[in-house]
């Protein structure tokens, strides 16, 4: 349906210790808000879901991605953005063609629509989606099955996957998918005329619902997503594009950065300290904390400074993009987390205890939970709502206490503005796993959260 | 009262801003665990009264401190330690004799005995204190009014005090006393045969008190105390040292270093990680973690990483010594404090509410107190003790909450091993001056610091 503005879909790809402190095992660095914008900051995801609905305000936008970033996702967009839900993570294949069943079964899309499939983290200028409207509308014509973007390369990294054109017997433009080639081969590539992959693809929804028949059995939404741990793990590029000959590669030459290390993301930032911060007698350096503690750099030269919950990283420009084994090494609990209805973040770990700091977003609540090996008693700091324990109904407001014994049903409802709580987990045996859910709060509808 | 052991007067100075954020405007450099002692690790003042006790079994140790302190000694050295607690500030000729004044008041000294007088915070080998023993062997003796420690200079600096011998009309020695000269100036003084000053002082006890009533018109400790604030502001060296024309300086040459600033500390540090911490791919990197987060410092060189509730400092060495002014610029809460009892820690600072850990040492209680302008929740994470509330006491462990109103008079006495609980603070005014005391507990003896 030509005018009605693009379907895109944006792969928001998994989370990563690259960005630690600032991202963890659930917390994706796409969430992280680090861009200013006016006087305040944006995220990743927030950037480029803003800098699409400027190049078409009518663009249809999905976001696939895993169950542990529906909330975020909900909380940086809207709670009205469709998200197709993977139920685990396989490879870019099986996502693209969930989401595609998602956009037929879900979204009703016809198989003639065409769809442009973006990744949510490159760092790039407006133009960028005025070529990616371009790479859409050439699907919509048909005239090949798929159609890339191709950056032109800024030099010969070896951090990238290249896009060679070579012409075969019969004179026919074909394609050569590499990943991440030597510096050298690199070379030879671009003076070939090799572009960057940029992750971005565009075809008819038929053709790739095609492809999901062919390769994984079905391209039925319900099928796929629920047999999906069973899916193999393939990428688009390798299940799809490198097989394709009906291809077109549109050249795409203005400002693009993948922002997966420190060292890039510094490099884009546009102030020097985001949070508490002084770089005193320093030069090129970033800090960025979300703590609630100064952090003071003195006489320091090339190097990040990044600090949350989880952890301080102090390091130098050139070793930045090298911390993921030390990282890994690291005993890890995650100390913040955000959540459908608001976030926490532990703020102290005794043997027998963890106490939290919750914040409740207005009009939100918890699903209705008992724990089987804990007693938990909440204070609440700010705000007020409503406590719901084992069925009885109370208000509560600052200053107010809950104590709840194990096994004792218990929600809480946030009124107006929200409503910030301590939280103080007490046993032998503190687990997240430790948790029973009830189906709907009693009075409330049931949501799909709810669920047990 | 020859072969008794040694009188020696600690001088624990100041706190102050240029170790932050180990040290703040309540806690000193002194009292931060830094040096490991087998499998442990020690403070500068745990550290200096190791060596004495060790150079001296019977030496008798008296603290010349601030009130500020007095927990923090005690905590650290035993609640028998004797202090000499100086009202407020003044210069180190008030506290010396004040100290004295205490000496013979309060501990019973006779005047005829010796006195040495130490700095708390230099880090030296224990030969030191063999030099100090000496110093007060010869105070003993009584051939000079006074015996000085001179240092000998490893070089031209121009941060110490340099004592500088010259020989007057008669051919006598004396000492011209000059703080801080310039490099050129210091290097013409080392060849002339100049010693760093130690701030190490042996004489007998009526010497000092005979100056006292001199120039401060009393030797009553009473006096001295009750006046104290009205005590002009002048340094021994000043006052004394340098008008003394009965002087000996016997040199030491031993290990001796002045550890005021993080350049010279980290020197000091036999390990590069006290907390946690992890230093990859880096040179001389010294990392001191008090908070409960890991910290990776990644391709750094030479250069301090200190992270306290107070702050995170990353510092170049080069640069480490010039922080104070960039701390001084930083608006700064204290979230961490010693107090004689146990210590809180700030957890979580709300517009409207303040949450802290408390933790009690066992039998220790807080002192029987109200507040006007804020309500708290207790809730107890660990251990157990009693609480009184307006006069009824209840026994509380893990899980228990406590709710105080405004007003309402309030303390827990922990029992056993000690007792930790989160305690929230609720007001639009919380301020630690926001305290009423009220005599003793109900039931339990008065202490000096249950006096309103």
């Amino acid at each position: 349906m030509k005018g009605q503005g693009m379907n895109i879909v944006l792969l928001s790809g998994g989370s990563g210790k690259r960005l630690w402190p600032l991202s963890n095992d659930i917390r994706s660095k796409q969430f992280i808000k680090l861009f200013r914008t006016g006087g305040d900051h944006e995220s990743m995801v927030q950037r480029v879901y803003r800098q699409i609905r400027s190049a078409d305000p009518g663009a249809s936008v999905t976001i696939a991605t895993s169950k542990a970033q529906v909330s975020a996702i909900h909380n940086q967009l809207g709670a009205e953005t469709d998200v197709s839900v993977e139920p685990c993570r396989r490879d870019t294949f099986p996502a693209i063609a969930l989401a595609c069943a998602f956009l037929r079964d879900v979204k009703g899309l016809q198989e003639t629509e065409a769809v442009v499939i973006c990744p949510v983290d490159p760092y790039v200028e407006d133009g960028y989606f005025d070529c990616v409207r371009e790479l859409y509308a050439e699907a919509e014509k048909g005239r090949k099955n798929l159609v890339l973007m191709g950056i032109q390369p800024t030099g010969p990294s070896d951090r990238y996957g290249y896009i060679r054109p070579f012409r075969d017997a019969e004179g026919n433009t074909g394609y050569t998918f590499t990943e991440k080639p030597t510096e050298e081969q690199a070379e030879a590539y671009i003076r070939a005329g090799a572009l960057w992959n940029g992750g971005v693809f565009a075809f008819r929804l038929g053709y790739l619902l095609g492809k999901s028949r062919e390769l994984l059995g079905t391209d039925s939404y319900r099928a796929l997503f629920e047999g999906y741990a069973s899916l193999p793990k393939i990428s688009f590029d390798y299940a799809v594009a490198e097989k394709e000959p009906s291809i077109q590669v549109m050249r795409y030459s203005g400002m693009w950065k993948d922002i997966g290390t420190w060292k890039a993301l510094a490099e884009t930032m546009a102030e020097t300290v985001v949070g508490r911060g002084t770089a005193a007698e320093s030069e090129n350096v970033h800090i960025v904390n979300e703590l609630d503690l100064p952090i003071l750099a003195m006489g320091l030269k090339d190097a990040v400074i990044a600090a949350s919950p989880d952890g301080i990283l102090v390091a130098a420009a050139e070793h930045a993009d090298r911390i993921k084994p030390y990282v890994d090494a690291m005993e890890q609990q995650v100390m913040y987390a955000e959540k459908s209805w608001g976030n926490y973040r532990v703020i102290d770990v005794g043997s027998r205890s963890l106490t939290l700091k919750v914040t409740l977003n207005g009009g939100q609540r918890m699903s209705y939970h008992s724990h089987e090996r804990r007693d938990e008693v909440w204070t609440v700091i700010s705000g007020g709502g409503r406590v719901i324990l084992d069925g009885e109904e109370r208000p509560v407001g600052p200053g107010d206490m809950v104590r709840m014994q194990a096994g004792q049903r218990h929600t809480v409802i946030a009124d107006g503005q929200g409503l910030e709580m301590i939280e103080v987990q007490l046993g032998s045996d503190i687990s997240a796993a430790d948790k029973h859910k009830y189906g709907a709060v009693p009075g409330f509808p049931e949501r799909e959260t709810d669920r047990p």
